[in-house]
């Protein structure tokens, strides 16, 4: 089957590998119908060391199951299946508590010569990983079923971590993907006031969309100067930090009202967290981190079935599987906002 | 009167200044009868440029009000009160949601020429700060009201910050004042296991008094090894910070189980929050700040009045105004835990 592999910063290729098939009894093997490129993808694609074995990529996928192992009872052949970016056994404490992340037998794909944007997957822990959707839904949805895989499960968590209720205001810092999801989850949750930190157009135009009452495009202590007369001098209560660099998570701790909470779900990309001094003071929480997408599956998926939210609207761009080199250069250079992939 | 002031580092005298008085309409002006030497008074103790002018200290206090100005209505002389360490107005919106500590008007004693190891002190918005004390509380009780300043107060802000529970089990980072007012704090909230990291025997044993369940003495690594074996291999879903230095906040992330909550009170000593990248990985809150002591000072003064929790047993030294400067050296080298001051 084709996969993709990434051997180094900006080199990836679509190759000939050992067909994915069933190991544990508890795997399932799922032929997959879209998978996409993520954002956190373009981290390696930008700084990774070169390396002659490679990393198969791609951890967000929908697709139908070929064949389960003989302990899988909860999915079959045939089955339209979600997956959440990271497998879990759906049965340890974590997994009860719905911090999927953590499970005890959990992991991500992209290890184990498994990664998702290929033409097929093996899936660990099948019945605790995979969600089954019983309709036969219009194509049209489903990008934004796959969007339940990460980025909108991650705007999502990104709004859970800041606390977003009715009524509330919410400042989101990014204006990628998932700062767009997270604007769309603010809005589902009911907050009434959301300004988006970003400063390209077509993507301040969809988040406009998904509910951003306001734009602020300036940069750093400009922007937080701009959010601030927003807010009445104050600050948001709710902030959500979707980017993940010391810069941005400055920036969402600087228009954080005092005793209010960011929401962090950009991936780290430098060890610290900057501002210990100013959210000392101000009693700013940081919640957060890599969202547990399966817990979130099941209370997301009627709102995109009947068509209440549409993540899926970030894919601006569908590419073949031979284009994924092409998608990751045009999603790191900004020319596409999120390429979904149709193996 | 006689006043403390900090000249620079190791550089405590304790001097005649003019004498306190009302200066605003809002104004009461206190006879300190209890003062102290808080924990964060050793950071400039260590580290304060030299200056000419030099800066009051000590902003805990118990005392008598002598003099109010023309607006004060809550309190009068001859009032029993107790101040926390940030002044407030009381009715901002800051004050109604109980974040006292950032109050439109609020400020820090020590400005203004303006401190609490001193015999008096000019007390801003006196309505909206100080809390009176209704009875006339035994003598023996005295220490323990004085904590409501500050210490106390900090850390049951601590405990709730990182959301202790009835049973739930906790790690407190740091054998201070704080740290055992912190363990004091988790035990009144209900906490079933309480773990402390501290190497000094005479606190630990406190703190086992004051509900601790376990005292762990290593350092570093191997705390962080021993906590996570004391609790399964997990660690503790609710971690108080109680010391402020990266090397303790890293000990407080890595302790902290899975979707776990640091509850951070420690002042921030240098700029950075440490462990991005594992308090991502594992969903760790990171919650609190400057306490809001006077948001809890009704909630917990019962307790102390009726003799429930006596968070005064932290105080084990008693010394005079004069005696400050040597009090100073004393918590320092840690042959004191905190000294009181009788001015």
């Amino acid at each position: 089957m084709k996969a993709t592999v990434m051997y180094g910063a900006g080199d990836v290729r679509v190759e000939d590998v050992a067909d994915a098939g069933l190991s544990d009894p508890t795997d399932a093997l799922v032929r997959i119908t879209h998978s996409c490129i993520c954002g956190s993808d373009l981290w390696p694609y930008k700084s990774m060391e070169a390396s002659a074995e490679g990393q198969r990529m791609g951890h967000e996928f929908v697709g139908v199951v070929e064949d389960v192992g003989a302990d899988v009872t909860k999915v079959g052949p045939g089955d339209l299946v979600i997956a959440p970016f990271v497998w879990s056994d759906g049965s340890c404490d974590f997994c009860r508590e719905g911090l999927h992340t953590s499970c005890r037998h959990g992991g991500v794909w992209g290890n184990e010569d498994n990664g998702a944007q290929a033409e097929a997957v093996r899936v660990p822990w099948a019945d605790g990983t995979l969600v089954k959707v019983d309709t036969e839904p219009d194509d049209a949805l489903l990008p934004s079923l796959l969007t339940l895989s990460d980025v909108f499960a991650t705007g999502h968590h990104a709004a859970l971590s800041a606390e977003v209720s009715p009524g509330a205001t919410v400042a989101v810092v990014g204006d990628g993907a998932v700062g767009l999801c997270g604007v769309l989850a603010a809005k589902r949750l009911g907050a009434e006031r959301i300004i988006i930190l970003g400063r390209h157009e077509n993507r301040t135009d969809l988040a406009r969309e998904f509910g951003a009452t306001d734009v602020v495009s300036e940069r750093g202590m400009e922007a937080v100067e701009r959010v601030r007369e927003l807010t009445g001098g104050d600050g948001a209560p709710s902030v959500l930090e979707c980017v993940g660099t010391p810069q941005s998570f400055g920036t969402a701790a600087s228009i954080a009202r005092p005793g209010g909470t960011v929401g962090r779900v950009g991936v780290p990309q430098r060890g610290k967290l900057p501002e210990a001094d100013s959210t000392f003071m101000r009693n700013i929480s940081v919640r957060g981190g890599v969202a547990p997408a399966r817990a979130y599956i099941p209370e997301l998926l009627p709102d995109v079935l009947e068509g209440r939210v549409e993540p899926g609207r970030v894919f601006d761009a569908t590419i073949g599987l031979d284009e994924v080199p092409e998608g990751y250069r045009a999603m790191n250079e900004r020319e596409t906002i999120k390429a979904m992939v149709r193996p």
